[in-house]
C-alpha cells in the first residue's frame, strides 16, 4: 500500500492520513510529492483523481481524500477498531471529524500548518471562534474519556488523526489553550508518530509561499 | 428521532440528511428552523453544538453535521446497508462523499441551492471545473453500476444523499450535463423523496438574500 503525500512541513491534509496509518501500525510506503512543483503536477494525475494529496494506492484501488482514507483503512484493515466501540461515542467522533472536514475555514486560512516555524498572527474574530470551539471540544472530550486513555476518546481513534494538523498549527502560532486541551496537544506532539513526522518535516527545505503566514518570533 | 433542518428551499446541507432519512424510510420527525431568523438563533443553541443545521436528536444523543448524521443512521439503524456492500465500491463512495463535504467551494458559493428559482449565473473558471468534475464522476459511476440500479452505485446509498443538493443546484441554474449524468439527475429529481422535499420548498415564502444568486429566466 502506497500513501502519496505533500511536503511534511506544510501538508495538513496529508498528515491526517499519514498519522492514521502510522499510529495504527498499518504497513505502508510513502511517496512525497512537493506541493506546487512540476514534479507534483506531472505525477499526481495518475495517482489521484482530484489532483490532490493525500491519495492511497492499494493494489488497483485508489482512495482519495484524507477522511475517506481513514475510513477505508479502518474498514478494510482494522476491523472498525479505529472508531470508538460505543455507538454514541462513535457518532460524536464522526461528528467532530466531519465538522473539521467541512469547517474551520478561517482557522485553516489564517494559520496554515508550518511545522518548522514559530510565528505570530493577528487572528480574525472568526478564527478566534474556531479556536475556542476546538478548545471546548477537546477539553470536554478529555474530561469525559480521561479514564480510558490519553487520546480524544480515550483510545486512539480517527478523531486524533483528523485533529493532528490542528495540534501542529496551535504549536506554530503559540495559541493559548485550556490546561486540559494543552495536555492533549502535548500528548499528540510527544507521540512517536508526530515526532517521526516532525523529524522529516524539519529536514525539508522547500518554501511554499502560500503557506507562510505571520511574523517570526523567538521563544 | 427528530431532525432539525433549515428552510427547504435553501438549506443544502439539510437536504442531505433529510434525503438520507426519508429515502431509507427511517422513522423521524422534522423541525424546520428558518435560517437567519430570531427563531433560528433562539432555538438552535440547545439543538446543535455548532449552531448549524442539520442536527439530529435521538434520545439524549445529538449528532450534528450532514455526513456524520448519514453515517450514524447507516451504522445504528441500517446495519451498514447504506454504503455499497463491496469494500472497494464503499471506499470510492466514501471518497466522493468526503470530496463533496470538504470541496467544491466555488460551485457552492456561486450557485446556492434555491429550489423554487430558475436562474442564470455567469460561472467562474473554478466553478466550471467543479461542475465538470461532478459530471465526469456521475457519468463514470453510472456507466460502471448501471446493471445494479439507477442510483450512483446502483442501489441507493449515502452518496445519493450527499449529492442530492447538487442535483437541485444544476436544475435551478440550467447547468448542461452529459446524457448519463442528466439521466441520473432526472432520476433523483423524480424520486418520491425529492418530490416531497420540493413540494414543501415551493410552499415556503421566506427569502434568504444571501442565497439568491443570478438573474431570473423563463424556460
Ligand atoms: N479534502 C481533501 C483536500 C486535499 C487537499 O486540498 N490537498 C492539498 C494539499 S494539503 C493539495 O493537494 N493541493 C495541491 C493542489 O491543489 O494543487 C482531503 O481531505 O484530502
Ligand atoms: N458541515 C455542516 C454544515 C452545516 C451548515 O453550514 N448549515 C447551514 C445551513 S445550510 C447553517 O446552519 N447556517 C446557519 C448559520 O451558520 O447561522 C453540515 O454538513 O451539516
Amino acid at each position: 500500500m502506497e500513501l502519496i503525500i505533500g511536503n511534511k512541513n506544510y501538508s495538513s491534509w496529508s498528515l491526517r492520513a499519514w498519522f492514521m496509518l502510522a499510529s495504527f501500525n498499518v504497513d505502508f510506503e510513502e511517496t512525497v510529492l512537493p506541493l506546487f512543483t512540476d514534479e507534483f503536477r506531472n505525477k499526481i494525475t495518475a495517482l489521484s483523481p482530484t489532483g490532490k494529496v493525500p491519495a492511497l494506492q492499494d493494489g488497483d484501488l485508489q482512495v482519495w481524500d484524507s477522511l475517506a482514507i481513514c475510513e477505508y483503512v479502518n474498514d478494510h484493515y482494522l476491523n472498525g477498531s479505529a472508531w470508538p466501540h460505543n455507538s454514541k461515542s462513535r457518532a460524536i467522533a464522526r461528528a467532530i471529524c466531519c465538522e473539521m472536514h467541512a469547517g474551520f475555514t478561517a482557522l485553516r486560512n489564517e494559520i496554515p500548518m508550518n511545522c518548522r516555524a514559530t510565528r505570530y498572527v493577528e487572528l480574525s474574530e472568526q478564527a478566534q471562534q474556531d479556536i475556542a470551539r476546538i478548545d471546548d471540544l477537546w477539553a470536554a472530550l478529555r474530561q469525559e474519556y480521561k479514564a480510558d486513555g490519553p487520546w480524544l476518546f480515550g483510545a486512539l481513534s480517527i478523531a486524533d488523526a483528523m485533529y493532528a494538523p490542528v495540534v501542529s498549527r496551535f504549536k506554530t502560532y503559540g495559541i493559548p489553550l485550556s490546561a486540559e486541551s494543552q495536555a492533549y496537544a502535548d500528548h499528540v506532539l510527544n507521540s512517536e508518530t508526530m515526532q517521526t513526522w516532525y523529524d522529516a518535516a524539519l529536514q525539508e527545505t522547500l518554501i511554499v509561499k502560500e503557506d507562510e503566514a505571520g511574523t517570526d518570533i523567538v521563544r
